[in-house]
């Protein structure tokens, strides 16, 4: 508190990212990073890119739109990209979803929502999933004046099928609808090819998680030309160079490696699949995921005190101390190692005393 | 323009940034770069860095904190990063300069103030220079929520000596009072000594010119522990993790090579005061200036003109079609070479026909 801050400040209540320990003996699986490294020619075009560090970046970073748009399907003017995605949803909420009426997205989701929305003072609605855990695009039918929505939705993993991203675009035709995408790669449907015929739609991307490289700080998004603008507009009025040099040759090098991309993430998928199979074999009810991460309740324990239980083991996942969710682990699929050392974590933890 | 524009959109005017041209064979002295390149440690810390790039960053930046507080005699609590000094600012605008009473800056000043005030909703009132277009601290001497200005000024190079920004805080101990010292290494006395006695100053940086940076994005923000929780409270509902795990490495590896540094600022010094002396020659008058750049006019041609001229010969200096300083060229102090070359052009274009 100080005499001297601008008022808002006092109200914010910022978003608490995932530990991140000094130490490395932990296995790490509470911040759903890539368990393997990003593409071998990221390196070199680091590297490369190093000898010009002197002179600013392309304030336009045209040719990572380029590849971006390369590897989507579309064209550079559908392309916006930004300091990691939480940077590029934070211009969305400031350009695109403050609107007269209320902002809407789901009560469980993406915990940034509501801190960006202090931030830019913007009004929002929860929308409840169902009891599943799933969204359910009727339940939106409701005066608004934006949608956003992960797909998959975090930290549940999972995913809403094409057809539903597309009847909601159907019947909100009138308000901006963006589908934050950061997970899409690992199973879900992505509503990139709807850019087309909804003017509406922003689809917003990130190279953490599937690109391995949560280090770097990039993300994008896609959308209509005039949502692009506005991003473009906001982005100016900012910071004219969000990505640096090193981080826009790195990034066109992974994007362009398809086939690292695709075994990467083809693994993490599999692994997934071993690891849902052991939670449930002690007692797990684990959701439906297309992510690279699970999220997984024991009838038996205590979301909070399982976690501790597990970071005495060497263990770190996340937990959220929120309403409907607090019995809830979110727990990263590692590498196959680092996932049986979690189970075998777990099978100690559980062992009836 | 799109109906699905946020309202404030419409009306933002972005920043225009210096032309960042495709081809090589130009002379560059259009946006304040650095003529040599960064501290050759740089290349080994980011090539290593680059080995993690799966991993997210520390969100707090906590090493390269200590950096910037090393360089400068004070505590890492004092210090805040940011990707480059223009986000450094924008939050610093947010944060702190958005307050009920108009913030005043020069007429004459960087340009991205005002933008920054259209993106925030915020009040400010311009206090014009003097007649030989210097900061007149007096001129302050009326009601308002805050204060910024560049150390030296932007696009002038024109210093204020400590003792005046002292006398500026002194006489508004209840405002926050931002010193932007983007070119402050290039003989400017810096406001940080100053931290500890006035709770109101924030003091900006960057290492984009004199640590021959700007294609890395790193600025930071000194001041007391009050003003950088503000900071950080609006950062961390905006984007976690600013600054990328090479950006860290790189910065960090050139804050700490202090002989580099002082290599570098004493060769383009020495420079500066040559090119002014073939400028004088010419018969242009140049601004006193302690930057990395000299801003001068010619008593017999227009500024716009003779910028096309230049350009015309393959020499890319900034002219500024503003009120006041429409004759006036910024002109890069860059190696001898370059220095040369743009007076060499000039002895052509000034030639009489």
């Amino acid at each position: 508190m100080s005499r001297f801050w601008s008022a808002r400040v006092h109200d914010l209540v910022p978003y608490v990212p995932g530990e991140q320990p000094k130490t490395r003996d932990l296995v790490k699986l509470n911040t759903n990073e890539c368990p393997y490294p990003p593409s071998p020619h990221v390196a070199g075009a680091v590297a490369e890119a190093a000898g010009s560090l002197r002179l600013y970046p392309d304030p336009a970073s045209t040719a990572l739109r380029e590849a971006a748009a390369r590897a989507n399907g579309l064209s550079p003017e559908q392309v916006f990209v930004g300091n990691g995605s939480d940077e590029v949803l934070a211009h969305s909420f400031q350009a695109l979803l403050k609107q007269d009426r209320p902002l809407l997205f789901p009560d469980i989701t993406y915990s940034f929502y509501p801190v960006y929305c202090g931030l830019y003072d913007i009004a929002f609605q929860t929308v409840p999933l169902d009891e599943g855990f799933a969204v359910r695009v009727e339940d939106y039918r409701q005066p608004c004046g934006a949608i956003i929505l992960p797909n998959p939705n975090a930290p549940t993993g999972t995913p809403l099928p094409l057809r539903e991203i597309e009847r909601l675009l159907r019947e909100h035709p009138d308000v901006p609808v963006v589908v934050d995408e950061a997970y899409v790669a690992f199973g879900a449907e992505s509503a990139a090819p709807l850019i087309r015929h909804h003017p509406n739609l922003l689809v917003v991307r990130t190279l953490s998680k599937s690109h391995a490289l949560a280090g770097l700080r990039v993300g994008f998004a896609l959308g209509d030309p005039a949502l692009i603008e506005a991003l473009v507009r906001v982005k100016d009025s900012f910071n004219s160079y969000p990505i640096d040099r090193l981080a826009e040759a790195a990034a066109i090098a992974a994007l362009d490696d398809r086939a690292w991309f695709d075994h990467t993430v083809g693994r993490i998928r599999a692994d997934r699949e071993r690891l849902r199979a052991g939670l449930e074999g002690l007692g797990f009810r684990v959701l439906p995921s297309d992510a690279n991460f699970l999220f997984a309740s024991h009838p038996d324990r205590d979301g909070a005190a399982l976690q501790a239980a597990l970071r005495a083991e060497g263990v770190l996942v996340r937990h959220f101390n929120k309403e409907r969710i607090a019995g809830f682990l979110r727990i990263t699929v590692g590498t196959t190692a680092e996932c049986d050392r979690l189970l075998g974590a777990l099978r100690r933890i559980l062992r009836p005393t």
